[in-house]
């Protein structure tokens, strides 16, 4: 490991991060965006690595409660340590879990909003390297995002929210599998590095029960041209 | 009917259409442009109207061969009228079918692109409104998309493409009937009528037989800030 301590720019707060696995990027950060949670919600995390997610959700919106699912130890361990050093225990739980047993540890309908960045290659593809956390941060290996789904349905009441940041690439699986446990998707949008650049972030939210209709909103740029931040994504990193 | 005469900007060919209807919009400049055939494609358009995307497609590809299907009468003989004045009568078939019939018309595999601009609103939504030729080209009133879906699949071999312009609202429905008749989302592109608004179509192109791994393209914009077409849009209208 190389742990490694930054600023998250959020509330304050710190994150200790393990520099050879996996550090939170833009995504992380337009997930907690579209989570956009009210004071009443009780946050799910699934897959929430080293604790990023809840981290900003709560500097962000201070939701009722916030709880971080990670099944690998060493991350666990790490999400466990984020949330302690920033005095967040009473705020933000962490269990270590596999989301495949979500429903033996969770009442069914027991969170308001679920939020997953997910392992984004399929199982089955991709070549496994020297470092088998970052391999399995990043590949299906113990659940496959349809589990994900899952799991979130099982969490969530009706108009319960199921936030996703994945790979555009993989669109039509979440939309399937989403659709295949209840969960309608609901606003879509792609998130492209530069200006006429193919999008390589997707933005889905899914609404357990909801009606069809699709809601696409504009595409988001990440960066100018000169390499800065857009505007919009620095309003989303609040600092505009 | 209110019918008028106008050129199509492509070919030189006109089309007859009717005015109080439904006249052909950029939406079909578009799929024609999604579709690029090859000179050994044979191509059916479903849902043809009054025949603009098969004249469009001849004019920009020559493919083998076309043929469009309409199932209302008085479009159906615009599409006839508007092959037969523009003498491409050897070279565009149109038929008038239901798309729920093509199993009895056309034998399995015979096409190897499938174009379809179809009704946008889902059956039981929207109000009928005094024109009854309208309503259903913009309505699923005989059939839903999942049975245009069907119609594809039965009429392309392995490989072959399902091309479609829709309103982005519909994005689940495309990729879920899709998937059910075994084809592939592979290209999605989303267009925008303007920098930074909400797209309101969007360009689908599903494989069948194919494996997964969508590709988004850059986001479309129509139209620059004066009102003006884009360069892109000027070079799928071949005039830049």
């Amino acid at each position: 490991m190389a742990l490694r301590r930054d600023d998250i720019g959020f509330g304050g707060y710190t994150l200790l991060q393990d520099d050879s696995a996996f550090c939170y990027g833009v995504d992380a950060v337009l997930l907690a965006d579209l989570a956009r949670c009210g004071p009443a919600d009780r946050v799910m995390d699934l897959g929430t690595g080293n604790g990023i997610v809840p981290l900003i959700i709560h500097a962000r919106y201070t939701p009722a409660s916030i709880t971080g699912l990670e099944v690998q130890n060493s991350v666990f361990e790490l999400a466990l340590a984020n949330v302690s050093h920033n005095e967040l225990s009473d705020r933000i739980k962490i269990v270590k879990s596999d989301v495949l047993d979500v429903r033996r540890l969770f009442p069914a309908e027991s969170f308001t909003v679920v939020t997953c960045n997910p392992p984004y290659t399929e199982k089955g593809r991709g070549i496994p390297g020297s470092n088998p956390v970052l391999f399995t941060a990043r590949h299906e290996t113990t659940a496959a995002f349809s589990d994900f789904a899952a799991a979130a349905s099982w969490l969530l009441p009706k108009g319960g929210r199921f936030c996703v940041v994945h790979r555009p690439s993989r669109l039509a699986d979440i939309f399937e599998s989403c659709r295949a446990c209840g969960m309608e998707p609901k606003i879509l949008r792609m998130v492209a590095p530069h200006a006429g650049a193919e999008a390589n972030i997707v933005l889905v939210e899914t609404v357990k029960g909801a009606g069809k209709e699709l809601k696409v909103l504009p595409e988001l740029v990440v960066r100018n041209a000169d390499g800065s931040y857009t505007d919009e994504i620095e309003k989303i990193y609040c600092r505009k």
